[in-house]
């Protein structure tokens, strides 16, 4: 049927219908009625890519027991999925106490899952290394895989060129190692290049794919934890700037008159150590918020009214739609969104919408995966199926 | 030659022949061979294409005395260039103490223009609309010409569907007008709708066009002058934000800790109460500056401190490759520049590129012209040369 197809048209419609599998309910399939309607194909051309893709290891057809086709009756319709296990990419997220990795089929199913915390954001940069190296490895385990199309790392830092853009700043002496190289002596095999990102970015990502920003094509979301950071979307784009430093917001807290710094992480490790006598973590002064500690919610007020003059900055300058809060802030939303909010009205006349990311901590990992699935997809025709 | 094309490719083709030459240098024109270079085109397409374009009254045949073409010995190359007169766009800068007028051949070439300046920056909606079509008028008049294709109109304020978004902020009594409606009354026929858009945007569209962000795709324009206000561009593209209000610096002021306004004007005003008992322009400031005025010159460091910050936070946030300084500030930039260049080291670690602009107060105005271009060229085939 496609005989007469050029092999760059019969490519496209390939890709078109694995696409479309792929991006479809995973439980249920397509039926070439589906696929017709997915990728306006004729259904001669649909069935014989379907065949096709079956035959290259990338497609199955499923035993589902679907109504008939209403055009052709008594006929069972034919109904496709992709092959589980056809192949997997890894996410990592390198953060600067907790580094986490996950490995996931096409489709963007997290299949197997690891992390490690670090004693501090100072470790030597060997322990880092070895510590990601070992959640990568565990992750694949878990997921039962030995082989990866793809891999993407996202780190607490602006990335220029794959590489960590800033000296020793949050990940002391891995400013000039080439992560793409991090993983190679992994018993992994990585088709292709591994993608190093941005944090702020990978989580803005992972908000536009499956969270709060899925349908806002301007939306910011705001990292904050350890340090505070930003991914900017613009027009359904993700703006990087000229050297790739674009919502790096740790400094911007000088500029715009907030203190030293709006980090949670600090303020919390500073607020521990006053109260405690030891430094704590965020989720620590929440919890204690909760309680009702005063102190704690003195200490949650202060991190409110020195985010939202960031926030308020960024509002103004850039307009969004939504501002979405993530990392470890966003699992302090239930204290802490209300003062936010309230900080927020009272900077800006229009604020936009002001969400607590439901991914929450995992943000960073999951918009690893999705940059992995996205830098993979449109080459997967030119893989081997695992 | 073009006989078995269909109608689709044939306006494909002479909508790129006709783009390459509005594009080219004006006197010279271009031949065959520098259109097929331009186009892709085969040479018998192309002048099948120009002698079409020729016929419906859009291009002329020079008679220049071009080399002959190498290809061709003894032949002398045809040349073409679009007719002069063939269509003409209007451009407005409705600013808040002066407006201005231009109207442009299809290549940009400003062949008429006027202005008219406002006792204050509060003059009623009528006097406001009066003068600028008054203006409009007389820049028509010096093009002699009486029939546009399209206009565009810039406005000290963010726009939202063709509206003046700021209630009363800069042009009083026009924000629930349609400036898209004001140049109705004029014995000018404007094809197709008025544009009206931001002045910021709109200044930073000429600086890509033909000024000092000509070649690069991540850069601000900071328009400094009776209001501040900024134009940002991302990759290539114009920011706008949800609601048309990215880059409204008036109000970031609040935010970033640099005072009630940083606006030039503002200063300017208070400086010349202060010092000669009258409001002066910020022209005059910089003047007395350049005299040694220390008074004055203490005023441009304070300008240039308030601005700095705000060009700060533009810079961490953005990352641009260039931020160039436009509006009124740009003619004092041998008194600005250095100071502001030295406020933003301070504040920054990697500051970015920062020149005045060349284009200074006609910034807005050729902006417009440019947008209305833009605008016009996509559908200049579906309309009638004049």
């Amino acid at each position: 049927m496609t005989g007469a197809t050029s092999p760059m048209l019969r490519r496209l419609n390939a890709q078109a219908v694995l696409d479309a599998l792929l991006d479809a309910d995973p439980a249920a399939g397509l039926s070439g009625a589906d696929l017709m309607d997915a990728t306006r194909l004729s259904r001669p051309t649909v069935h014989a890519v379907c065949d096709e893709l079956i035959a290259r290891g990338w497609l199955t057809e499923l035993d589902a027991l679907r109504p008939a086709d209403s055009s052709r009756p008594g006929r069972r319709a034919r109904v496709y999925a992709p092959l589980p296990g056809a192949g997997h990419v890894l996410g990592v997220d390198m953060g600067a106490t907790t580094v986490r990795a996950a490995v996931a089929d096409l489709r963007g199913t997290v299949l197997g899952e690891d992390a490690a915390a670090f004693r501090h954001d100072r470790v030597p940069a060997g322990e880092r290394i070895a510590a990601t190296r070992a959640a990568c490895l565990r992750a694949a385990e878990r997921a039962g895989v030995t082989a990866l199309l793809g891999a993407a790392v996202g780190v607490p830092s602006p990335v220029a060129e794959g590489r960590v853009a800033a000296v020793d700043d949050y990940l002391p002496g891995l400013a000039a190692e080439d992560l793409r190289l991090l993983l190679d002596p992994l018993p992994l095999a990585v088709e292709g290049p591994v993608l190093v990102d941005n944090d702020a970015n990978l989580a803005l990502l992972a908000e536009r794919w499956a969270g709060a920003a899925a349908d806002a094509d301007d939306a910011v979301l705001v990292l904050a934890g350890e340090r505070l950071g930003a991914g900017i979307c613009v027009d359904g784009r993700i703006v990087r700037g000229h050297r790739g430093r674009a919502g790096e917001l740790g400094f911007l807290d000088l500029v715009a008159g907030v203190g030293d710094t709006a980090a949670v992480g600090n303020l919390a490790r500073r607020w521990g150590t006053a109260a405690l006598g030891r430094p704590v973590r965020a989720e620590d002064v929440a919890a204690a918020a909760r309680a009702g500690d005063d102190r704690a919610r003195a200490v949650l007020r202060d991190v409110a009214r020195r985010t939202a003059r960031v926030l308020a900055v960024l509002a103004v300058l850039l307009d969004p739609e939504v501002i979405v809060i993530g990392g470890g802030a966003a699992g302090a939303a239930d204290v802490l969104l209300d003062p936010l909010e309230q900080e927020l009205g009272a900077l800006t006349p229009r604020p936009p919408r002001l969400v607590a990311s439901a991914l929450a901590e995992r943000g960073v990992l999951l918009g690893a995966v999705r940059a992995a699935l996205d830098d993979v997809r449109p080459r997967l025709l030119d893989l081997a199926p695992a």
